[in-house]
């Protein structure tokens, strides 16, 4: 049995969007700025897809900025922030510990030239509180960035509360939406938020693609300077096939998602209820506010990487950590934050579904995971020490 | 007859780089930092590509870091050298007036930061005085970045010469080839190249791809910050479809190069003398020191835009200056930077040829674009002074 189990680090393109690229890279292959007919024609396609991304999240189409992914557009938001924020002398920025890399090092960034940052614990639950953030919220506060959904452990943040708080103290808002966007439902609007992040090739878009919304009146600071594409703010000649394809394959998340919701729900708590039966384990982060399809969990005694390439073996595509971060050696930060030790962090498995698994395949990978810890922990000398008692048990 | 005759501004994909692209999209869709088997074959993937594009420029695949495209590459490359010479000191960078807005607009931005900016001129034959570069250099020069081939005209630079100097004196030299790459050789070893600029969809490769070679020991500032893709240079998820893609267009281009360019140069004079012959019109840039498929003409006292348009209508694709600035009604900054005055360059025309034009296209656009010239001439009040002696003629 082969299982991609790894739809958080990327997905599969579908028939859909690579269909609405094609003829963007054959017929319709004009460079949007010019006025011949070929070109306009690529011109109207791409203003359409605009006006369709935007649809999704009840944006204006003016709002959307087609980027290169999620990174570059969480990039271009921070940055922006940062620009407004420097002007009227308001150099704090609240986040959480838990973000993606591409925010937490563009933080990282903005420290060193005098931001100041404030990271909000995001407790056990993997779920910030609201009471927290509006506590930590300052007079010289000009951002608020936190994710829609995290990459690891899926869970959801309030973001419409969020959204709220921020509004209400006059602080820009801005989500790192690249987990939530075609999997859950977001309203801009109605949610509150300034600026947005996601990436195409999270819901079955290519990958290279993404966008930032950022509501009317926040003026973008250009991370790409050059050509007067995208009304001046991301330099570079559109790519119009993978923004094409981009667009299709969120109309299709979005007409599916409370289906494919309702369908992944179900086989994530079947794998939960499965994989909680093996021996000192643990889900991570809240089982209910979380992703449809992430499943993550921490298996006392073994190391998150044999247990992946033994699952690679049972045709079982899954990861430890996020993609992003693989070949460090260091435990996940995400883990860390929401309080595992050094040792149990390292013994993650995350099993994030796609929209067309079935039960079957999540019996086969209750088996095939228990199988595996099974036997990792027959050779581990800290399972061992665990057992006779040397070391004491955490999960 | 349908010609597409604006290739500087973007290309038809290849079939060969559609078919290496689509594997990666539907099969080896993998994340390839995931250590799982398809996330691993789309890595071994990439670093074959890494290899292939490498190869290309005489350049080792530790040297190529992937990009969404020229422009982002030529953005990193200036943030980078300017970073460097900040450093030590040095902030003083060369370059030319009708550069890439992507360098122009990034240099203009290095001014705000206090960095100072010598522009070469480049004559009326648009192309770069090499002694003229080696007696603006300074002791506090951190970068020379020139262009490899002209985006509107066409002409090219004396590459090799130049990177000789900027060796000799100790000083990065970056070279925006997003035109010459793929069409004219390159070779980075011997042309004494720091850093290279490069872009697939303008040699039939996909939009949205793009790469930056940068010299071994040359320590990159990061544009786009997050996980640790492209050895910690370049976040985001790697787009592997786009780059493959890349790699195979850029190795068919260099493998038909000699040809091509032969085929080419053959069709462009004869284009260049059959245009000739209309009167009071003028070819811009060097005659012989051009991309092998660029024509760029001025036509007195008449307006680029209408023939563009009525060109479209005999369906043939042109522009007048570039893409990226269309849209403007500002003449083109390198038509000006040649000497052209306002209203002469305002009446210009770019044919650039792909490598599939004919004989009896070229014919047809020396036709067409007589007609459509002597149409328009027959209207314009500025040509009626012109004919009437009233205003002297230029051309």
């Amino acid at each position: 049995m082969q299982i991609y189990a790894d739809n958080a680090a990327t997905t599969r393109m579908s028939r859909t969007a690579i269909d609405a690229m094609i003829p963007y890279m054959e017929e319709n292959y004009g460079n949007p700025s010019s006025l011949y007919t070929i070109g306009q024609r690529a011109k109207e396609a791409l203003e359409q897809a605009r006006a369709d991304v935007a649809a999704v999240i009840n944006a204006d189409p003016r709002e959307i900025l087609f980027t290169s992914g999620g990174s570059e557009a969480d990039n271009q938001a921070l940055i922006t922030a940062a620009t407004l924020g420097k002007k009227q002398g308001k150099t704090h920025i609240i986040s959480t510990a838990f973000e993606h890399h591409a925010i937490l090092h563009t933080l990282e960034k903005l420290e060193k030239e005098g931001f100041d940052v404030t990271l909000l614990p995001v407790h056990e639950n993997g779920i910030v509180d609201v009471q927290e953030l509006e506590a930590a919220l300052r007079e010289d506060t000009c951002l608020v960035t936190i994710m829609t959904a995290n990459n690891e452990i899926g869970t959801i943040q309030p973001i419409r509360e969020i959204g709220a708080v921020c509004r209400a103290h006059g602080v820009l808002f801005h989500t790192d939406a690249v987990q939530a966007v075609g999997h859950l439902p977001i309203d801009v609007k109605a949610d509150n938020i300034d600026m947005l992040s996601a990436s195409a090739h999270k819901f079955h878009g290519p990958k290279g693609v993404g966008f930032l919304y950022a509501r009317k009146g926040i003026r973008l600071t250009n991370l790409i300077e050059g050509g007067a594409q995208e009304r001046g703010k991301r330099a570079g000649t559109e790519n119009v096939p993978g923004i094409m394809a981009m667009a299709a394959a969120l109309k299709e998340a979005a007409a599916n998602m409370e289906k494919n919701a309702a369908h992944l729900t179900a086989l994530r708590d079947r794998l939960i209820a499965g994989l909680s039966d093996i021996p000192h384990s643990a889900l991570n982060g809240d089982a209910q506010r979380r992703l449809p399809g992430n499943v993550n969990f921490c298996f006392e005694g073994i190391e998150g990487e044999s247990l992946l390439l033994l699952l690679d073996d049972k045709g079982i595509s899954a990861s430890s950590g996020s993609a992003c971060t693989s070949g460090s050696l260091d435990p996940s930060h995400v883990l860390l934050a929401i309080g595992r030790v050094h040792d149990v962090a390292h013994g993650s498995l995350r099993l994030s579904l796609g929209e067309d698994a079935t039960e079957e395949e999540v019996d086969y990978m209750i088996r095939s995971v228990g199988e595996v810890v099974g036997y990792l922990r027959s050779f581990s000398p800290v399972w061992r020490d665990l057992v006779a008692g040397k070391t004491p048990f955490i999960l």
